[in-house]
């Protein structure tokens, strides 16, 4: 009943936060319904999970500019930690935040971005980290977002989206993965034939821990800076890869979240998920920046992080083990469909 | 007799090691048998704990660059994990090297420092942490250096000591953070009468987590640049401090190590060692000039993560229960002595 009544109140607050939400959604943006479909779907498999729920609606400092909704549980059956982070925010464009993005405006506005003006800055996405407890479960990550300039006179000056869906395995079935990519590239080749090769190179690419030669996992699709002619036509392809989410991952869950496993397999678990935390904090732009903006709801960042992490000095697994051969895809990244 | 054999090992590793490190270093640098007693006064500790030792030898890509020993043990009876690690190396001063130092080199060698002059750097240093098994014990963290700039001629240029050691409880017993400051102070007021609060203030400065507001732990001493005419006297200083590391910190693993503790204060640990990998992977400038050096050790520079560590979202202890009280301390640093 407590996990029941947890669900009830979060259903209940997903409904507050969309009034919240909508005052600064555009009708082109990834609208709340999206939103709660894919919530919805997740607490289909979270709700009999034993899941312990902690939902918080947060503003920043200054209300007017936004907050969000995060969602994490934590130690439930199936998983050991998952988090869903939305934020809706919209701000004056800060120094900081000009110098983040400076390569980015200088090349959209050109000349027409002068230093002096004052622009304002429109954010909002749904980030989301799934860690499972059983080590043939593997590690989902997805996150959507969009992201609108405008002058001092509320005049659209930029636009552009990002996102990408990637998984982390701790164990490698090449049919899961397999199945998680043709899921993706499913969706990319609705909206252009060329669109998943070179967003899965580019998720291959981001997610690199370069001190270690390795990727974080076995990918899926990154991208970042996307705009176009048609805004509609990008929104339903950022749309697509949302929905895509629960068949890219759930039927992975289902099929592994029962399996038995050893002390050995969780240990080697646990310094995969070191991994993640390194990549985390070392190399995500995301993470990084949002340290370095003032004010930053730093617990909102740090969602992703494992419930569990270890790090064992030069831990090399056995050759031709299922360790060592998952350790080989991550440095020499596949294509895998 | 593993353990001892490991031990036996280790030992004659050192004296190799010896010949290795005596080639690079001076006669006033760290003296290797300053190392050698300060590992072999841990060993007496470790030797009863149930170790199991790691020692790697290791040489820079190029051998001519000099290298170091990594000493890892991992799941002792006493130590979760702790590790030394000594750097000996000269190479040329790379672009990285000079940006990474530049405001120092520019300060120091003002107008003499032509950046189309070609310059060899001399690194010498020992670092070790120390994670216990039990809440009770805290963490300890030493780490000294000496840097030495040459022009092509072989004429030193320029030089300096750095370093310092710092102690992070997990439960907060003010006579045992008392009795480890003192020791650093007494040494500090042998160098100078100012030394201490300087070097003290610095290490709250330097150990801080900024996204969360609260310091890794209860300090210690933390100093860089050092230098003045007397460079024996700085050495004296130097050794001071590398020898006042055992007195400071194992009469508190004495007291604590077989303290019983609960499974929510080994949560607490665990938690804290959360924030202790949060502050090496993002704050700490030895981890990032680590991993932004060319064919840097990475494991070397790992070796002070914990074992195992722990994220929870929003945790937050009650207020006036002892971990509230220690985060107080880490929030709000205080005199000591």
């Amino acid at each position: 009943m407590k996990t029941k009544m947890e669900v009830m109140i979060l259903k209940a607050q997903i409904n507050i936060a969309d009034c919240v939400v909508f005052t600064f959604l555009k009708f082109y943006y990834i609208k709340f319904s999206l939103i709660r479909r894919i919530l919805s779907e997740l607490w289909k498999v979270l709700e009999t999970s034993g899941a312990k729920f902690t939902i918080d609606s947060w503003r920043r400092k200054d209300p007017k500019e936004g907050g969000g909704i995060t969602c994490v549980l934590e130690d439930g059956n199936t998983f050991e930690k998952a988090g869903v982070n939305i934020t809706v925010m919209r701000a004056p464009l800060s120094k900081k935040l000009q110098d983040h993005m400076r390569a980015r405006l200088v090349l959209i506005l050109g000349k027409d971005f002068p230093e002096d003006e004052d622009f304002t800055f429109f954010a909002a996405g749904i980030s989301s980290v799934i860690h499972p407890k059983n080590p043939y479960v593997p590690t989902i990550h997805f996150n959507y977002r969009y992201f609108e300039v405008q002058d001092k006179d509320g005049k659209q000056r930029d636009w552009w989206f990002g996102g990408g869906t990637d998984l982390t395995p701790y164990y490698l079935d090449k049919d899961d993965v397999k199945q998680f990519h043709q899921t993706l590239k499913d969706v990319c080749d609705l909206y252009d034939k060329n669109t998943y090769t070179k967003y899965k190179k580019w998720c291959d690419k981001y997610f690199y821990i370069k001190h270690r030669g390795e990727r974080r996992g076995v990918g899926g699709i990154f991208f970042d800076d996307l705009e176009g002619p048609d805004q509609e036509k990008i929104f339903k392809f950022i749309e697509g890869c949302a929905q895509a989410v629960i068949p890219s991952y759930i039927p992975i869950v289902k099929k592994n979240m029962n399996r038995e496993f050893s002390e050995n397999e969780r240990i080697w678990q646990l310094l995969r998920r070191g991994r993640y935390v390194e990549f985390n904090l070392v190399y995500d732009r995301g993470t990084k920046f949002g340290f370095s903006t003032p004010n930053a709801r730093f617990e909102s960042i740090l969602m992703s992080l494992p419930l569990t992490a270890r790090w064992q000095y030069m831990h090399e697994p056995q050759e031709g083990s299922p360790e060592w051969k998952l350790l080989n895809v991550l440095k020499n990244p596949r294509d895998w469909v």
